[in-house]
């Protein structure tokens, strides 16, 4: 390909460090589309004549029909890398003119725009897949709005909350994970390499406009330096993922939780389940470990393409061919995950009476009788809170929970508290109304808002319930 | 603060494990300010009443007061974190009435939104000094417009392009970075955890609206228990100046490299050196060194806070305290490398007659021969490359440029090729002026554009040059 | 310092990213140490006069003892670092002797030495403190030979254990970490940089191995490059000190499991429990929270410091000085790590009768029928494995567990099942009596041979209890 | 393979997250030879009759055998992972006795001793691969121990030192790695899991010394619930992998310094090099490029596994299952690097004049001329420091190197000055004879001492070349 100042051919090590064509072969559609654009543009300007415009047209197109079928090039045709392997095959094709294709544009800016198109598509399947588990989360929720399970903090049991907040709180987090894939693909980064040719720009009098708009950038990148040397896109995709991680890695790790013999709020069906090869009676929850396990994947991706580009001076350096890979693996990483959670999410079985009865454990309403205090008795929160502790202790010394407590020793803590402010958890979980509390009227509006806006995703006027604390 | 349950006291190594007061003692202002926002509607809505809501807000504003000489709390106040120091402060000045303060509130709600705060500011310090450093090159830039220096890929020379043009590069990174930092912080997570209370929310009649409106934020959160236990805030902060900070590393590598003998692009001024203790004639550029080492801070603190979350069942839990250690770190490393970096580029003295040498070495036109090739001759472009690959190779092996062929070597490769083929860097580089290319004219543009939206960050219309080829 | 050629000072944004003795003043004694050695021997070798040794080695004596009331210079000292603060001392005090100091020898080689004289003492320091905690959990788990919990795999369920087996396999996990710090610092690394001078060696007639011995170093480094520009040492404890953090944060994390409400396994008494600023019954397991958050902290000093040194050219660059806040910071970090997970260990409160509870359910004695048709009835395992799955899911049809199925029953699945076959969890536990095994007879032999090595670290002899199944 | 409790199979997605075929296949030959180990054991104690162990060794051979050819199961085998592979193959060849090979052995001893013997075994192939690398720089730097090129710090021109001496560090950087390779792998992590079985260890009377003789390890593991959840072996070889990865990416970053054109020192030759898709001239240091790149691959990789490792509770947990991709990856990677770096050593053409042109720029000499004020003139070292900055600062404003100053000028600057104490580069490196130090007498020494120590790999008695200044 460079042979005219080369002599000797390279090692046999040098050839395989150097190959990249196992890797972005996976780029071949977004290479095709660029080429079309390129060649298409270089026609309308006549950089090329309109004869060899058809012809590569013509070429690329049936290159189109073949790779389908194989998805890709065949896997030993040889070529260093997917553009290579393009212009060999249309050079087989066409002769000649496959030569003229790559007037005006060079490997660099070819490979940001193949790269930055794959990641825009990888992110719009990231984005439905987000959507599935958005509602498939929200379904669960809207079947679950009464039922009560014990809210954690610090893993200990804090107040009751209804299992359909709890879910809805993920919901909270893959919108978010939503919204960022949109802002980072669309406000941050969507400008097109291509045009930049080697890192100077050309003389050759291009429309970088036309091949924008062919492609699905929004406008050329304004400096070609940048252009070839950026990949920024790819790094604010791999951050998207990592936090999308991050918070499938948290569900992942309540379901491992749940699902375990202590807890026992929900079980595992079969389909997500497996065995042991020693004991009989497993049924381990190896999805969600492996869901846990794989964030660690998405955020050592960040990590490594960020390591990579450190200290790369400018223009393009081969260091970036690191790119494809770490974002490949991260993307099917990502998929992978998305797809498994929401089958989980879609099949699991709760379990509310074991949820109900974990919720009534731990003193679970002591804040509600602190609360009452405030509310009923004008004490101070901070004395309020003293008095409850003291009334904890004092149930815990007698192994009772706060209801068993009689009204004499009650009284003797505090002849402020009043039996009936002892909640219990039905009416604590419907107390907290406030907006974007627990209680099921609360919840039934953050669900039904999360549905309307569903087929709108990114429209936030319609995903906000209203605030305000009527109930 | 929670003794009632409690008999004994804390383990001096519990004590200095939990202890967080050296910390977040640097929350004071966003602490102070969100308790006036949460006892003002405490007061409005009546859930305390309005001599101790008067009480309360008097006392905020004389630690306010109190704690501006001093920058924060004293440093042996003895509290355990800042919500503590303002609450034990408080009851000092007022008595019991400091107890009504926490009223429908936790430490978890109100450190998410003091934290939150924080980092929107910081944010906010982060913009401006980018927006410096932005200047500071579009300036430099402009006085450079027609020097000429090598471009580098795989830091071989390339092709000559400009120092404008190659400042510019920068530019356009740092811009990414203001309008990366800007999304994040208003699109996807501009919305208030206060009112969440421990987990739960609350089942005091709070207007979570008017501490919003109160405060910085666009409206309140969604969900209570997504409210407790979200840094997806943080982290957004944390990938955007990791992100940042590579570009700051690209800049400062090359520092260090155009500072180094052989190249000599540039000339650290006294004010920017350091010596050596040993070596007398020693100039290092320090500066630099350590900003592209302090890059690795920033990949880390994502890296560490992502860590810290990964597979945290709901809702908060206490490893949530790591946070601010590290992006209080990450915050001052940041500020200092954008500061270090801006006055670095200031005051960097060019040597253009070295970059000129340099531009003019390894054969850095002829890429333009192979253009003129094809555009004069007609030859596809894969062949003229092949042939120029010739000249080259010629060239070479008689230790000359390629103009110093004469015209019968070059015939005798390719009969095409006519002398005024070859092109110098003046004319290769004025001839690339393809959109976003390194021709002066495009560059001028560029800059011009540049200055022209330097007020008006975030709005790219005013940012973007006019494409097309029109010189 | 370096006047004699610079005319301007430094930039105050210079100044601050440079000046590193807020940092390396920790270094403070390591650096009078290592001049002390390097003075002793410019006097014996006579490259400095026997007068001018004697005055800096009384100088530095007189540093040494006032520095020991403040731990360090002064605060306001104004040198840039802890060599600069020294030599100025020592000025202050006997005058323009003190420059003959610096004579054979560069901040490059004297900081290498003091830092990593400082990575030895605080590698020993871990070890001692891995041996405390390694002592305690052996004393804990001498006390629960017999106690009887769940063993787990994926969370659920698996097989009976003891209690103490469970705590010996972390022992077994800390032992590691002390052989990795051993080994690292005496096998890999204990060499001494001192004499490589600036990056080159030097001309004076200096005696490496007289300041080696001087040292805590076993040998001079070969080679003065690799001497002034080698970090492994820094790399080598943090990865050990990384490891040794995730075995931390397993422990962490079973210690939140085991204390929340649902398992109930252990109850952490008041010295290791905080409460809630809302909710006056919490008793939240802090200390654990914040040592399993922290082993992030640990990982990512690794990756930091990795990332610092990745791609540097020879010798020396400043971006090393990022090294110590690293290190210091990761070693602050695990000493309060390891110092918070003994004294959990110590005083945790163990809840035997919850713990054999639940490792009565969930068929934990499942293996052990499949095991008795092996044995007692000739079946192949993985036809056993099948009878016995068929077993549980009859009990698990039936709600109850394997000996609440009647004979006739187990008859029907298969007529090979005889009721003596199903264990109970003490004669299961008792049974596994193969090396390394769960036991009470192996596990006593296991704590005898930890107690018996525990004052010869590293003597693996002791260590290894004898093996073999003759119980 | 559960089937006994299951009914239904598992979701496609299920199947698709928990499968690990295509990874673990290559854990063939580990997986046949632990069964072989385990299987002639449990023949040998009986457990087993000598017909069926005698059965299933003949077919693991025959497995063994058919597998040799195709490098593993064939690709569409089926079965979940190896050991399923090996199992049904097994049942296909010999019938229901392959069911009795799991006797007392579960998946979870299994694959930590297989992945523990291939870590093992990648780790010896690391050392080998190091040997050669050491062997070819120790080669390259005896042809060059005259050869003097600037040796940098901070990348200025620092002092003169020899080619020799700068390949020599990097064998010291190199054999670091070899040590630490096999530290970890004798003394820290040679004990076999093999028999603790689940988690609990087994009842059938195992011999677990029979089964650690036949593997490659020195012992059992003492502890199996450590046994089963321990990857700590794998976490040392990443870590030693990534630190050889951070030396490689020095000198590789080294290898692209020297071929940019400003420097100019190593002409890289045609098999290490790429050319450009569009710049005929090009010649790009590609291979180094990548080598720089991948370290970031390595650095991620202990991270990955480190974060998956994070906060798992005992015993064995699915997150285990990404180990072997990360430290597959990782091996792979760490051989390609070595190779390529090994390769391009070997073959790079230096380039003496360029290098000794730079060496005697930038007042490289300025030490000596301090030294020699300091030795014969009996300066102070820091005085003569500050009249050598001068002197340097003189030479600068006049445009000329050192030696280019005449006397008067020195002497106005200070009168000790003599002409003679300005040395030329030869007699500088000459000059540095201190044990370590750069003159070729020293480092023919320590090449000698490396090729002495070549064949015998951690025989540091003959590594080590005499200490003292006796030239």
């Amino acid at each position: 390909m460079w042979g005219g100042r080369f002599t000797g051919g390279p090692d046999a090590v040098m050839r395989e460090i150097n190959r990249s064509i196992n890797v972005d072969r996976r780029l071949w559609r977004e290479d095709l589309r660029g080429s079309v654009a390129h060649a298409t543009m270089l026609g309308d300007c006549a950089i090329i004549g309109a004869e060899d415009a058809a012809a590569i047209l013509a070429g690329l197109e049936t290159i189109r029909a073949e790779w389908t079928k194989t998805d890709g090039p065949p896997r030993d045709c040889g070529a260093e890398d997917i553009h290579m392997a393009v212009e060999a095959r249309l050079a087989e094709l066409i002769g000649p003119a496959a030569g003229r294709l790559h007037t005006a544009r060079s490997r660099n800016d070819q490979v940001a725009t193949d790269f930055k198109s794959w990641v825009f598509r990888v992110s719009d399947d990231a984005t439905e897949s987000l959507l599935s588990l958005v509602e498939t989360l929200t379904e669960r929720a809207n079947d679950h709005a009464e039922t009560i399970m014990p809210g954690f903090t610090h893993l200990q049991v804090a107040q009751p909350v209804t299992l359909a907040h709890h879910l809805m709180a993920y919901v909270g987090m893959f919108r978010r994970d939503m919204r960022r894939l949109d802002l980072y693909m669309t406000d941050v980064e969507y400008l097109s390499p291509l045009g930049a040719a080697a890192l100077a720009g050309t003389s050759f009098p291009i429309d970088r406009d036309a091949t924008t708009e062919h492609l699905v950038f929004t406008g050329p990148m304004l400096n070609s330096l940048d252009a070839v040397s950026d990949r920024d896109f790819a790094l604010d995709y791999l951050s998207a993922a990592a936090i999308c991680g991050l918070h499938l890695s948290r569900l992942a790790e309540e379901i491992v939780l749940w699902a375990s013999q202590p807890f026992g709020f929900v079980r595992l069906p079969d389909a997500w389940s497996t065995g042991s090869s020693i004991m009989p009676q497993k049924r381990n929850p190896d999805a969600a470990e492996l869901v846990r396990a794989k964030s660690a994947h998405l955020l050592a991706a960040f990590q490594n393409l960020g390591v990579v580009i450190k200290g790369l001076p400018l223009a393009y350096s081969k260091d970036l061919q690191e790119d494809k890979r770490i974002v490949f693996e991260a993307a099917d990483t990502l998929e992978l995950m998305l797809a498994a959670m929401t089958g989980m999410v879609r099949d699991l079985v709760f379990v509310p009476e074991r949820m109900r009865a974990v919720a009534a454990s731990g003193y679970s309403t002591a804040t509600d009788l602190a609360d009452a205090l405030v509310r009923d008795a004008g004490v101070p929160f901070r004395e309020a809170h003293h008095i409850t502790g003291r009334v904890v202790r004092a149930a815990e010394e007698r192994g009772v929970e706060l209801n068993g407590l009689d009204p004499a020793t009650l009284a003797a803590i505090d002849p402020r508290i009043r039996p009936e402010m002892l909640m219990d958890i039905d009416q604590s979980v419907a107390s907290r109304t406030s907006f974007g509390g627990t209680a099921p009227v609360r919840v039934r509006e953050a669900i039904a808002a999360a549905r309307g806006s569903a087929e709108g995703v990114g429209d936030d006027d319609q995903a906000q319930p209203p605030t305000g604390a009527e109930a």
